[in-house]
Order: structure tokens, then sequence, then C-alpha cells
């Protein structure tokens, strides 16, 4: 369904459609390649793991129960599920999900029966057939999808176990984790004194004390550095960053349930975090700007990530101050800014990043990750920040099998706005393919360390 | 004057330009077809009620009295005021005015003589002539536009003397009310315990207590609906809502001229007129982000609605938490909500629409409701919140004659929209006809009722 | 290297693209037209001054010190720091420095030899010639740019000799200063009671008292219109202007060191001034929004103006209310705004000036001024304000090469939007032609009183 391209933007396609894909950051379970089992059926592939899906079906009333959300896996009825997204698939229409799934379904899967409420059954059968062929196991897809890295995210207190069985293995596939350890460094997190706690003794630190807690911290970035992580990342709703005084009173309080200073420790943290990246070279990502959970109904009936995190406007210059004055003129500090908040890009995140020598801007994230929005994208950053103080593309995805489709989607739109550039006559065309070249796969490599 | 659609757009176009015209928001006089009196001259016509007009004459250098604003009808001169408008012309070129102006001219009126200051009397003159001929009373027009529904906007207080009148008439045109109860929710209304007294007396309720003042409002609702109304609107400077824990005892300040709590008990009114909505069906549209009067000198001297209101950045998602958390799960609740922000849609309303059974984004607004403002919404809200999840078109205006051309501009502008959706390989041929007719009638005709 | 426009764009182009150059805001230094002394060098000419260059290097790991910034003159290598800028050339693909000095080599210095590392000696060579020849002197040049008029901007302290040494020479040059007063308005300005006792000195009155300060504030005022200005211009980081009912008491506060009140004392003072300019008629700028120093370390290295401002989200509706209601229906006060944050162009600024009779919209400022910044503000100013409501172009730059270049990027991207609008069917060609030269020139020339 996808354009042909044509021209320039046809040719520039051309030379980084096949490209590997370098997945820096996204949310694949590394125990799908850990064990290497098969996918369960086209529901739980397809449907129940992406919320861009079931959060439009939600809005027009489908119930979340109905799409097995909520529902133990083994009371869900995964072809009922996929034909009430089949009815539902005209609410589609005009989104990159739309684009993705066609993509997952003519390229990936290989069908050509398009998705449509007589055609649900149908195409429920190609693809459990498919699900079940050892050919398509998540080894065997991670290698025809030429990943050359893929990067998972884990908690601090992950034992990496799966890492560790993917390395231990005779499978050649590149899974790296990521440290996130928001659960030990935000004090809002449910259950962040029992966290720290675990902190602790997972590394025989001292984590009633502060300099135990940043000691033990510092223990787990070295064994996710040890493990093959190259980055750090991290999420908070606003980016108000700071530097206390005596965060080690703070830390007591806190621990002992004085949520006072909760956020202002929060904000510290993150720039100790920095501090900690320039001493052990982990590029760190700041996630900032979304208002999590804010249906309460469904966040008590369905937990968290349910569709219902919005995105609010986000003050970079002024957050994020505290840590640039303390580590931004600092070059062995990478610090990759993701943002919700798109009046940011030409604003905020295009003239600090054309300034301070750590910052990168990260692609077009979550709600902004499709074509209209990586056009919005180019238009803003470029002009101010240009093309190398840009992370490249992330997938930032849970959803396995729509990675080819969302690296295909970024470099069309790469393509597209190179030759317009190209036809404005800003660069020619043998800057062009370079570029193409650079934001397919360089710039992630490079911006991430995983050359 | 405008554009000649080519290609897929023309083909679209040509689908949708002659349907039915869908109106369920706007500013009409219903006594203009009560009474079906010919409009009185080109100047009330076209110039005196157009408030994109005087205000940008005004920014010019030109007083408004010199346009009959603040002068008594009598003594008005509209030759003159019509000449003055012709002598500004230029001052149009590249908004929306001229475009109306130029569609209203051409295609209603019929005339081929170019507006300019050599013309303008002339041009007065066909106006004229064509105002007096009886085909072209307010009724006449209505039938010959083909308008299927008009909704006009009434406050609650008003007993709708008009809309009986039209109801009781041989006239088979089809205008309904809607409820706009600003006056007696919104404490800071001038006048606003004198309505709250004759929203009483009117309902027979008491209303200086708080039970009595709900009771009286859902009385007023049932009235409207029983008289064709199928949505309530309302407005607010920022969309703060709230829930008090007990609304009597701040009803009870406010009457007693205590108006510490006042917005805050507008926030709460509104969520009660949503639990009303689930009640009674009828849909709520929400209009924010206007800051009103910002010129005090001219609404000292003009009074409201005179140009000076000026849209301030709007936070949608923390200020309708309070509504959203206690019914926006519920299907039977349909809010629209209206922007002057356009830096929300992408942020805030998609992601949010994207989400909430009830919410639907409301189509461009005032100052928005333009071609460029046109192709920034669909850019910026359809990759996440899909096309169901928007409102349709209203045209939203008192300057009757416009209509047709307004909802011209936005038939050509989701053609173009569309014609390019294709283009980009998101969707095909057909999905953009049945797309086409989805946004020109029906999604307004669904989401208000108006079936 | 830049598009050769073609159809009606090119046509327009071709209309305007040799009008003589109206700079009526900028930071080029009168000096250079008072003495007339060649330019020392390529490094001094083309990469010291420029902020958008250094700024860029400084972001991908080139210190300040290298480029020459904090380095005595005499202990430059200007050739090393050319090639510096050559080496790192591509870091510029996609930007409008790019666009400026590839023009500047091209069509100011004539030279085909493309930039790049292996060509810096190479061109460093030519441009050292270029800048010894006495055919390419400040005056020869400004007089071989068709530069009509080039307005200064000086301090209001500044004798303005250099001024008075261009008007007693023989050159015919118009060159004139604007009054820019920012270090005796704002009390946060690093010695501003001195700065008050000097401005008391230099125009003998007793700026120890307010009235005293008031009255040499218009003294000076009085003395740039005698020496040519047509213009003050005002920065501040919030524009939140107030009227002070004391202000004389704040000022006793703030020489007397109590910096209490200072923000609105300077908001205040920015009113005076509006005031003072009704009476003098000097247009007003106000160039708010931009974060100074956000890099402290930069800052006490380096001093001011280092590449670290960025812009913040800027309130122009509510800031300027105090200032509006005060004078603002005055036609004899002119207020040009200029603003950082995008997001105001269409919820503020074009609302605004469609209805304030003293304000105009300036250009694209800063990191806008770029083909994309300037195609998204017509995008978004247009429709509500018109044309007339524009103030025209301003280079803005201190780099005096690269004012043809950026005028030419102003009129490509003026001839591209009104052959857009054509093609819209907005207008017609003739008013295209029409509003080219309104653009090019006549706002500029009109709106500054420069005619």
């Amino acid at each position: 369904m996808a354009r042909q391209l044509s021209g320039l933007a046809g040719t520039l396609y051309e030379g980084i459609k096949d490209a590997p894909i370098v997945s820096p950051h996204g949310h694949c379970d590394p125990a799908w390649f850990a064990t290497n089992a098969a996918f369960a059926n086209p529901a739980e592939l397809l449907v129940i793991p992406d919320h861009y899906v079931f959060r439009m079906l939600y809005s027009q009333g489908v119930p979340l129960t109905d799409l097995g959300i909520g529902v133990a896996p083994e009371r869900r009825d995964p072809r009922r599920i996929f034909q009430i997204l089949a009815d539902h698939w005209h609410l589609f229409l005009g989104t990159p999900s739309a684009t993705w799934m066609t993509y997952v379904l003519e390229e990936t899967i290989g069908s050509d029966t398009p998705l449509g409420p007589e055609t649900a059954n149908d195409l429920y059968d190609q693809i459990a057939e498919w699900v079940g062929n050892p050919a398509n196991t998540p080894r065997a897809l991670f290698d025809r999808f030429d990943i050359e890295v893929l990067a998972t995210t884990d908690g601090a207190l992950d034992p990496l176990d799966d890492h560790a069985t993917i390395q231990q293995s005779d499978w050649a596939g590149r899974v790296v984790p990521t440290f996130r350890p928001d659960a030990v460094l935000d004090p809002h997190m449910q259950g962040w004194a029992d966290a720290v706690m675990r902190l602790g003794r997972l590394t025989q630190q001292d984590t009633q004390t502060f300099p135990g807690y940043v000691e033990a911290l510092r223990t787990r970035r070295a064994f996710f550095k040890a493990m093959g992580a190259t980055a750090t990342d991290h999420a908070i709703e606003m980016p108000n960053l700071c530097w206390l005084d005596a965060p080690g009173a703070v830390f007591d309080q806190l621990m002992a349930g004085d949520m006072t200073h909760a956020a202002a420790f929060h904000g510290h943290m993150l720039v100790e975090m920095a501090q900690m990246s320039i001493e052990d070279g982990l590029v760190m990502q700041l996630h900032a700007g979304s208002r999590r959970n804010t249906n309460h109904a469904i966040k008590d009936a369905f937990g968290r990530d349910m569709g219902a995190d919005i995105p609010v406007p986000t003050d970079w210059v002024r957050g994020l101050e505290p840590l640039l004055n303390r580590v931004g003129n600092n070059p062995d500090l990478t610090l990759i800014l993701f943002t919700l908040d798109e009046t940011t890009y030409a604003r905020e995140l295009a003239p600090m990043a054309g300034h301070w020598p750590c910052l990168r801007i990260g692609p077009p994230w979550w709600f902004h990750d499709s074509a209209a929005g990586i056009a919005r994208y180019f238009d803003q950053v470029v002009e101010t920040a240009g093309y190398w103080n840009l992370a490249g593309f992330n997938d930032d995805t849970r959803a396995f099998l729509s990675i080819p489709a969302r690296h295909d989607l970024w470099r069309r739109s790469v393509s597209l706005h190179l030759a317009e550039q190209v036809d404005r006559g800003y660069f020619s065309k043998s800057s062009a393919e370079m570029l193409a070249g650079l934001l397919a796969t360089d710039l992630a490599r490079n911006t991430y360390k995983l050359g």
C-alpha cells in the first residue's frame, strides 16, 4: 500500500531500504530471544500488546476486556479479538498503525489478503500458520529482519538472565540491555523504598544511606555495561532537574516516608546519572513530557500503559539548566532528549542541541513517530541543529513484528525529506546520499556507541 | 476566484460539493427565519456583523464608528460603510475573509463585478437590489443553500419564541436551538445572580438554593431538547474544570456576592452539565482558550465581541481531568472540544480523543477556520485520532450569507487533504471517497445526533 | 547552489531580486563605515563574529578558543580558524548558514571554489585577496550591495560619533542609529545604576530622581532622532509589561540597590517608552523570548552572546495588556513585535496585530530566519493578520557580508509563498506582484518611516 517513491526520493530510498536495522531503543522482551518460543497467536502478536491499536478501539467504544486486556491469557479468544480489530479497521485510516500493520501483513507475513471484516477469519488462519512455522521464531525473524543490534529496556533490578542466556547461546544475534532505573530513582514510583532496599541486597551495598545508594547505582550500571549495555534511559513527566546541596538528608526523609522533596530528589538523581555517564560512558536518554495514567478507572482496572498517557507542555530550557550547567560542556557526555511537545523542536531543542556539546535530539517519539510527524521534525529541527546533532532513529516498540515496518517508514520519510532539500537547493544529490545513510543507521550507531 | 481543483482532489470535490449543508453550530439569528424579513442593506449584510472584517479594518486605522459600529442603525450610512470596505479591500488579500466574500459576491449574489474602490458604488447597488428581491429572503436562501439543518446558539433564559414561530410556520426548514447557559453558569458574567433568579422564575424552581438551581438547569435543558436542541455549548477562558465537594456552599457564597470561588464553581458546573448530558443525551460542546475583551476601551465603548478576543495557551490535559475521570469513560457522553491553541492538536487533543470514548475534536475554530488552518488541523490530528474521533465541520458564523462559502472552503480543503493522503499511499481512492462524504456531512450529522 | 525558481515564483523573484536593500534593524558596526578600513581577514570576516557558525561548531566539540573567541586578535591564527570551519562544513548542511555562506562566496566574493577541507587553504587566499582589494571596503560594498538605508543598534549612552563621522563625510550612504536603552532601562543589567548616572551627565539631567531620569531618556531619544534614528529597540526575556502607580518610589529603591521590583520597573519603563514614541514618532521594536546566557561557564569565560541564548515560551497576550490598554489604540504608535516562540504566530501575534492599530508583526527572527522558518511564518500569520500588519524584512545581522544573502533568501521565500497563494486561488498574479514589492522593501520602509 505504501507509496512508490519516485525521482530522487526513490533513488535515495533504494540506497538505504536494505541497510541493516540498528535499534538502539525499544521495549522488546529479551525472553523472546532467550527462549526462542514461537509467538502464541495473531491476537497476541498484533493486537493485545499494541497500545496504539487498543487505545483507538477503546476511543470508539470497544471495551478493553473485549480485546483480551485484563483477561487471563487462557480465557482470551484470539480469533474473536482479531475479528474485532478487523471490524474496526476503518478507524485506522490515516494513522501510522495502518501503515505498519499493512507492511507487516504484506511484507513480513507475505499475505495479499486485505484486512477487513469479511477477511478476518481467513487472515487469522494465515497468520496463525505463519506464526507456527519454525522459520518464524523470534531468532529467525531477528536474523531475517537483518537486525544488527537490538537494545531492550530493563529495570535496574533486573538480573538480565535472558540477556545472559542469549549471550551464552550459539545464536549470534546482538541483543543488549538498557539501564532504566526509574523505579529506584523516582520516589513517586510505587514501592520505591522497597526497590531501594532490593537494590542494596542485589549490590551488597547499604542503601539505607545515600552514599550506599549512589554506590549501588554505580555498581548496577557497571553490571549492565558488562552485559553489553551502552545506554541508560530515564522517564520523567516534567524535566525539572536540580542539584541538591544535601541530597543525603532528602534521601533519609524519603526513606522515612516523607515525600516533601520527592520531585526534587528525582531531579537531582538524574544529574547524578549524567555524572556517572561521564565516568562510565553510558549514553543517557531522557524521555519527558508524558502525563501518565490520566484515566484513573483504567489504571485501577488494568494497570499502567493502557493508552491514557497524554503529552503535556514541556519546558526543556529551564528544566535542564541544572544538569547542563553542571556537566553539559563535557564532551564525554551524550544526552539524548525525547519530547512529546513538538513546539519545543524549533524553539528549544534545536537551539539547545545546536549549542551544548552533550546534547542530541532524539527522533520523533510515540504519537509523532509517523509520516507527518517525521516531516514536522525535520522541518523544525534541521535548520538550527543540522543533522549531526540528531540521534538517528528509534523504533521504540514492544511490537517486534513492526520493527521493519517502522524503520521502513522512517527511511521513506528520510528519503522524501532529503529529496525535497535537494529540490530546494540546500545541498547536492551526493550530500543527500551521504545523509541518507547517516540518518538510516550511522547516527544511531554512533550516538549510542553501538558501532 | 477559488482554485480549480484538479486530479483526485477535483474528483473528490465533485462528489461532495453539492451535498446538503449540515450546520450544527453557529450564531445565526433565528428571528431571520421567524420573520423572514429581507436583510436591510449591503452593509448590514456583509460588513457590520462580521467581526473578521471590522477587526482588520480597525487594525489599519479605521475607527469602528466609521463602520456603523456603536452607531444607531438609523444614523448609519450603509453606502459609505461599504465604500470604506472597498477602499481597504487589499488588506484582506490572503485571508479567508477574501475567499468567503468573493464566493458570496460571485456565487451567491451572482455578480461579476470585482470588489474595489472604483466599483463599490455599482456593486452596492447590485447587492441592494439583490437583497430587496423576494427570492432572497432568509427562508428562500436557506432552502436554496440546501441547508439540511441549522443550529442556532441561545442563552439559557431565551424563550425560544422565534424557534416556536418557525416550527409553527408552514416553512419546512429545520432550525434548532442550542443550549448555551454561560450567563447562568459563570459567576463572572455580568448580572449572573440576577440571571439565576430569572432562571428560577422561568422554571418555577427555587434557584436561591443549589438543588433548585441544578433542577432549573435540568428543566431548561429539557425545554431546549423539546424545542429540537441536540446539543449544549459552553465557553470558558481556561478549561480548569473541577468537582467541588460542597458546591451548594459555594453557590450560597456566590449568590451573596462573595466571588472567591467563582472560577471553581464554573468549572464544577461544567462537570454537572456533562452529567446531565449523559441523562438527557444532549451533546456537549466546549469552546475554550479565548481571552475576552482584551481591549478595555473598545469594550467600554462598544461592548463585547468587538475583535479584541485573543487566544491564549490552553492546558486541556490537566484542565479536563476532573470531568473525564468522573464521566469520560461513559459511552453515552459526547463532548466536543474546540481549541484556539493549535499546539494542542497533536500534543493533547489527538491523543485524548484517541483514548477517551466521550471525546471528539471540533473542527478548526475562528482564526483557524481557513485553508492553511484546516491543512494544519488534518496534518496534526489525523495520525493519532483518525477520522472518526473528529466532529465534522462547523461554520460557526453569524454571517448567514457566508455559510455556503465556508462549507465550500472546508470541502475543498478536505478534498485536497484526502487526495494528498492517497498520493502518500495512506489509503485507496475509494477510502478517500468514503472519507470525503464522512467529513462533508456524516460526521457532523452523527456526532451531533442530527441524523 | 540556491534553487533556480521556476514558474510564477521565478517571475516574482525576477521582479524584486534587484530591488534596493532596506535594512531597518541590524547590528553592523558604524565604525566600519566611519573609518572605511578594510576587513581584517577571512576569519574575522566570516567566522569569528558569526554566532550561528561558532555555536554549531561548539555543539560538535570545537572549543571556542580554537575559533579565536576569547583570544586576543593578535594571537589568533585566522588561516587555522578558517580551516576548522572548512573541516566541519558538513555540519551546516541544511542550515541557513550554509545558504548564506555559499551566497557570499559565490555571489559576493565571486569564487567558484566550494568550501571544504581540501579547498580551505586556497579559498582563504582568494578571500584574503578580495578583502584587501580597495574595491571591497565597507563603503564600496555598501554601495555595491545597493543598500538604501542601514540601521545600526546603539546603546543609549553611545555618543554616536561614528554616525556623525559618516554624516559629515562626503560619502552618501545612509546609515542611521537605533535607540537601544536596555542598559539604562533594565535594572538587572550589570552596572545599571552607573549607567543611569552616566545618562544624567550626558544629558545634564538629575538622574538620581525619577523625573530627571525620564527627562534624560526623552533627551537622549531626541538626540538619536536628530542623528537620523527612526526607531527604538528593546529586549526583554518575558514581555511582562506593567504600569506602576508609583514608579518614582521603585526607582529610588532600585538606585539604592533594592532589586525587589526590578522586573516590574523594566516592564513599566517599556510603557513609558511607548508613550514617548507617541510623542516623538520613533517606531518601537520589542524583541522578547530569549533566555540569555544559559551556559554559565561560557558566560563567565567568554561573555554574552556566545550561542547559549535559548528561546522560551512567550505570553504576548497577557504580557502586553498593560501597554496596549494604555496606548494601543493610538494610531500614532507603531510597535513591532519579534518572537522566538513560533506557537504565538497564529495563536497570539496574528490575532493581536489583526486588531490593535499600533501593532506590526516583525519578520522571523534569529533561529527562524530561514527558508522553512519564513514559510511557517507566512503560513501562520497571513490568514489572520493579512500582509499590511507585517513589518517587512530585517536582516538583523552583525555579519555585514551576509546582508545581500539574507535579503535574497527572504525574497526567494516571498516569491515561493506568493506563487503558492496564487496557485491556491487566493489572489491574482498582479496582486502577487504588488505584494512582492511590498514585502521586499515597501513594508519595511513604511513601517520604520524610512521612506
